[in-house]
């Protein structure tokens, strides 16, 4: 049983780096680079992982060095990546509830314990239509604002329109703008637009279902859908308010700016750290205490099975439920009325360790082979990892060994984190008997 | 029952102030420094806090600004420092034996189940007699070697050597030599008996209980020993092999030094990092990936109710523990055959949680008071709260408000650890039925 179940688990890996490799060769092509013949390896490979994997880290410009057919290789690429994700993970999420014997919340009219093709053609049903939905909408917003507000001649607006609203559903941070969205610092209307699409792709596949089902009955949303919606929201409002706080001191980059400009760019930067990674202000002039919070809301990232990355609000929020219970002395860690499970504590904290690690050998190896701080090494490879796509503008001079380690980190973070965390919750050794208990002192 | 067991976790924190404030106002006197009048208040408290928290963190130099009655001050407050975690510690923990119901390992003969007055004479007279074992014979030692191999005149080598001899097995870091012990960056006698008291002095009381029994019978050493042990000599050699290759490389602070210096320094500073924090090199001129990894061990620190601190060497080992059963599937956490308790898991991790948020919330407001890197101003917040007493040579260029948190930091990092771990481990709320079980999705 348990080879049939791995299968599919071994899947999405293979399928991410065939994309990747299809993704590599197109942007090789002579056609895809403004400049005389084909790009290097290292710059195509880097920029499909980038796309693939919704990361929206660079080491060209978009907008300039690649043609526009190079573009629509990019667009392609981050709309395979976000798509693939998305029902990759929710597909994994399935299987496990069924291997597990539990009740599938997803899907929940079908009760059998094999995934048959009828829920797969049902998942990929659903998360199409709710992406072309999003895309569709903030596409034509964008457009319609590009055109009117900002005199962008029609083809240009629609296809500028498209490209973010395309990389904005999935996450991925990629820009047509040079300055990312930098010169539309003011507008409501464009980072507004932006924002939703990022918040509905990032959310979650399961908490989308979830909130479609039950929108008005709150209290039947599953503890996930509750715990995800709760972590966002706090963690968007915390964001908002600690770089208000840190920019708006004298010296801070919003010292010129108005209120309005001053709570929409927090509020944006905000929502972007997970993990959408356009950028409306210049993050390598932000005070490092903001770069250090931008790292922790990195690092936790959007909700499962969507198109954000990071560990997961909800990881982020069964570790913090945890710690939360013991220090109110109760033996149960419990949320909204219901007790989490004890296996999923452990299977969170293995995950937690795990994105650490990789980010810690990432940091090192950066600081090994470059000259730049701490600050701007670890906001990288955080980035990187969590498939944010942020920069302190470091990446297009970093040597080639460099780019292999976040183009790694890349793929470990987006392919690699679902991969164990199903791995984690399949795997299960039984011993026939049970060690006597000791316990040793803690602290 | 709660409110008896909850008074004395109170009083080691009380018998800290007190000792603190008793430190503060003798250095506050004239005689206690050098210079024309008394010090100032922030000195002296800041003195007195390192000191009595045996954390070594220096703004003045100890050699210079305060005349032998300041020094002789600081001598006591880190031996009454020492000998109070030790001893409080100790006893807490016997305390959460009795409370839960445990076999007392620490003090096998006695198995009633209240503290009484023989189990707290005997603990004191065990650390007392361990103390002064190891400290008289390091002294000789360094006395020794300091006349004969330096040539200093014997009463002030006796000085030296019992100063570093009680400053070393309190795990303090404080030094009469303003260089710390870079003047004996080659003396394997010197920095090897350092090391020796150091090691002791930090692996904490219940091994040393649990060697002394049963030194010959491994298999009869309890869990916690175990894994201290076992821990403590990994974290080593990690440390050493580790430092060794950064530093070794062109361009490291190894580069001019002979194998033998190389080794000796390396492993020398991989053990101060856990947390005597003597330096026989330059910190301030470490690579940053050294740093990086110095600032990992000082974080996990030495072993449970010792001189040490830290998080704890067994605390962390529990995460790892738990993090490697996860990744085998194992329902259990175990270790050399025993199950380790998943209350202590949930324990550990608490404890790691609270103090990564002291860590972060002290280095966000270094941050913005000061003009220090990142590399910096962790280095010497992780430094504070693990009361190693390292620094790149930043902490008497920082302004009172940044010392008054290093001080918080070192205060909550000594007495704030135990009394939350006692505080967690004997906190038990019970609900009279329980919630039903969810799996929000992880990863
Ligand atoms: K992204
Ligand atoms: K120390």
């Amino acid at each position: 049983m348990r080879s049939s179940l791995q299968q599919p688990a071994r899947l999405v890996p293979l399928a991410f780096v065939a994309a990747i490799t299809v993704g590599t060769v197109l942007l090789l092509l002579p056609i895809a680079r403004t400049g005389p013949g084909g790009t290097d390896l290292i710059t195509a490979l880097f920029t499909a992982t980038s796309a693939v994997c919704v990361t929206g880290l660079i080491i060209v410009d978009t907008s300039s060095y690649w043609t526009p057919f190079g573009q629509a290789v990019i667009l392609a690429l981050i709309q395979v990546g976000g798509f693939g994700i998305m029902t990759g993970s929710t597909l994994l999420g399935v299987l496990i509830s069924r291997r597990l014997g539990l009740r599938t919340r997803i899907i929940a009219q079908a009760e059998t314990r094999t995934l048959d093709l009828g829920d797969v053609t049902a998942v990929l049903r659903i998360i199409l239509i709710a992406t072309l939905l999003v895309e569709l909408a903030v596409w034509g917003a964008l457009a319609a604002r590009l055109h009117w507000g900002y005199a962008e001649a029609w083809p240009i607006a629609i296809w500028h329109g498209l490209f973010h609203s395309i990389s904005a559903f999935n996450n991925a941070g990629f820009s047509t703008y040079a300055d990312s969205l930098m010169r539309f610092s003011d507008d409501w209307l464009v980072l507004g637009s932006i924002m939703v699409a990022v918040i509905i792709g990032g959310i979650g596949f399961p908490v989308l279902v979830d909130l479609r089902r039950t929108f008005r009955r709150p209290g039947r949303w599953s503890l996930h859908t509750k715990i995800t919606l709760l972590g966002t929201a706090a963690l968007i409002g915390v964001g908002t308010i600690t770089v208000l706080g840190y920019e708006s001191a004298a010296g801070g980059l919003f010292d010129p700016l108005t209120i309005s400009e001053r709570l929409l760019d927090a509020l944006f930067h905000s929502v972007m750290t997970r993990t959408a990674g356009f950028n409306s202000i210049d993050i390598g002039a932000l005070q490092t205490e903001t770069l250090m919070l931008t790292n922790i809301l990195m690092f936790i990232g959007g909700g499962s099975a969507g198109t954000a990355g990071g560990i997961k609000v909800s990881t982020a929020l069964v570790l913090i439920l945890a710690v939360w219970a013991q220090i109110r002395g109760e033996a149960d860690t419990t949320a909204f009325g219901r007790r989490v499970s004890a296996d999923i504590l452990r299977q969170a904290l293995t995950l937690i360790v795990l994105a650490m690690i990789a980010i810690s050998l990432g940091t090192l190896h950066l600081l090994s082979v470059t000259t730049f701080s701490l600050e701007q090494v670890l906001f990288e490879t955080i980035s990187a990892f969590a498939t944010v796509g942020l920069s302190t503008g470091i990446t297009a001079d970093l040597p080639p060994s460099a780019e292999l380690t976040l183009v790694t980190l890349m793929f470990l973070g987006r392919v690699g984190t679902i991969t164990v965390a199903t791995g984690l919750a399949l795997k299960r050794s039984q011993r026939p008997y049970r060690f006597p208990e000791e316990r040793p002192i803690v602290g």
